[in-house]
């Protein structure tokens, strides 16, 4: 198989090798169910409590305020469901026509069963306009959900006065931080949200493992009833190997965000500079306050799922959208909702760079663009 | 660390090392999103194609009637609630008082969401009599849960005959399978239920997986919403390297199932006799056909927890109920309902043998218990 060059990176993240040492004795020696008393059982309930601390800290909350879940999809479903099933008084949400499917789809649900959902338009640039929030809440707003940043365009939301505006009205304020956790520096308290979706693969983490962070105090219903795990908020025997890789995987990326960060800033501006040295048209989508190393470009008149294709044959992995929803072929709602006339945004695909691309990779993937393009 | 007794089985199971194997590609090198058109997801979306149809050789069902979960938990949350929510026109469902909470609390949230809940009793034996069903079920129950297997007492249950009962009225039937699904042969069809549960690392599998099988045609509403995998039935980037263990556990307990059910079944009767050789005085619960390995024994006036960490301090794990709620220290629901006394009930521990134990361990337990007890 011929050298990949994998720019997909807000699909999902190769994992460092120390992250599957750090989950390996989990795997095959350590596999005693944390939740039993005996000694056996003792090595995986202490790598539990260690993961917990750790993942804590570096998103600034307290521990037992981390609860562990399948990935990010169980966390929005989880808060969005959670928060609906915990307050009958107050029945109104709000989040922003933007998010993912797993909070978009989450809220038709709540919808169905009775729960009315307000949708926040976005400008040009991704961005929630604060007055759109403050001028549809009420007393009756029992949760406003918001993503950090978007996974398609990498448009980081002003959270904290987003969630200001939430806790003046008393709502509980939640942010889907499934593309930016591992990425930015967070700190729950400084965003001043109660909940927060985190999913591990996106951080260089193993898939199927992700946390919801529940301020102590906010008013949520389990999503998985059973056992009495994870304080008795998340039934589900502990998946002890996988927390340990995700908290190993949160750990490194964020001792080397400063140094990944600029890394992968360059590129960024090493990409742009590149395409624009070779007198490609093309629109970056987004705003200038973006995750790193998301770059939605738009070529006009152009199909992006032929770009994607060619990019694939010379050995180039690019997205047209999220990739969640990859089998479905209908135009991103994410660029209708910024606006995008139809040629535009079926002419867009999504390079996503990450720590482990080099300079070279982007040189190739600038060549590649500039011979499809031309 | 000295050596292990591990003689916990039903709580959760040891990894072969070819599973783990068979795994490592997936978490390293294939970390492609299985969801992605490009050639590299290429290889992790067979896999999971391979995965499924594996799977569904194991259980007699179609490959597309195999969903991935997060485990046993997710499966059996999503069976019960997911049924509610798809027929809204008969509300009532049943099932029994000796469920797995997962089942159980799933119940009590569709309970106060306004579906009622009918729950059948059991007799001496953990069995629940075919008539009680036939008495309470009408023609707007809309789901009978029963389980397999108990994880707490073995008692295998006629799920055919109670599947057939619950057809006859129009009802849906599904089976919390977790305990048995690995352990004995199991044949969707030859059982006649519409939706089975499973969980990887009860059959030597890894943790933090499982599957639902829904067979086709049964109304269900998706429990994880957002993106379009599984069919669109279950959202979340797939675990890819988990559904490999799984399918890759699964398929080697069944091969190699005839002799690890002789092994098991032998080393069962070498525990039961060595007690009866010892004079030590017990009651086994349970029915006569239980899930191989899994022994409850009650030593009238003794303390089981007492009696779990004196074999723990001798290196032998075994445990007091479900590890699902080690944590709760209240008698037992299972034991209760098959009519163990409350001195009883407190004086029993469950051992559960699985393919890894030996002769030698179970002499080793014998003797273990004959010191405690004497």
């Amino acid at each position: 198989m011929k050298h990949i060059i994998y720019a997909d990176n807000a699909a999902t993240t190769k994992m460092d090798i120390e992250t599957f040492e750090a989950m390996k004795p989990y795997l095959l020696n350590e596999y005693g169910n944390a939740s039993q008393p005996y000694l056996f059982a003792q090595s995986a309930k202490k790598a539990l409590k260690k993961s917990r601390e750790t993942i804590a800290n570096c998103i600034g909350s307290q521990p037992d305020e981390i609860y562990f879940t399948s990935g990010g999809t169980e966390s929005d479903n989880w808060a969005i469901k959670g928060s609906a099933l915990a307050d009958l008084g107050k029945r109104i949400m709000v989040t922003s026509v933007i998010e993912h499917h797993a909070v978009l789809r989450a809220c038709s649900d709540i919808e169905r069963m009775g729960y009315p959902v307000t949708y926040l338009p976005v400008n040009h640039f991704g961005e929630i306009e604060t007055y759109s929030l403050s001028k549809v809440i009420t007393k009756d707003t029992r949760l406003v959900s918001i993503m950090l940043s978007n996974n398609e365009i990498g448009t980081i939301q002003n959270i904290r006065e987003l969630a200001n505006i939430a806790h003046s009205s008393g709502a509980i304020f939640h942010t889907d931080a499934v593309q930016t956790v591992g990425h930015m520096n967070i700190n729950v308290n400084s965003l001043g949200v109660d909940m927060l979706s985190a999913s591990a693969h996106k951080f260089n983490g193993p898939k199927g493992i992700g946390f919801l962070y529940i301020r102590k105090g906010t008013p949520i219903y389990p999503y998985f009833s059973g056992g009495s795990q994870e304080f008795s908020m998340r039934a589900g025997t502990e998946n002890v190997a996988s927390i340990v890789g995700m908290a190993f995987a949160l750990e490194k990326n964020l001792k080397l965000l400063a140094e990944s960060t600029a890394h992968i800033n360059d590129l960024e501006q090493q990409l742009i500079q590149g395409l624009q040295n070779n007198n490609i048209d093309f629109v970056r989508n987004g705003s200038h306050y973006h995750i790193p190393g998301n770059l939605s470009l738009s070529f006009h008149g152009r199909d992006g799922e032929v770009l994607l294709h060619r990019l694939d044959l010379m050995g180039i992995c690019v997205s047209t959208g999220s990739a969640c929803d990859s089998k479905r072929s209908q135009i991103s709602h994410v660029l209708q909702a910024i606006g995008l006339d139809e040629s535009t945004a079926k002419g867009t695909i999504r390079i996503s760079l990450g720590k482990f691309n080099t300079s070279e990779e982007v040189t190739y993937i600038v060549d590649a663009l500039s011979k499809i393009l031309k």
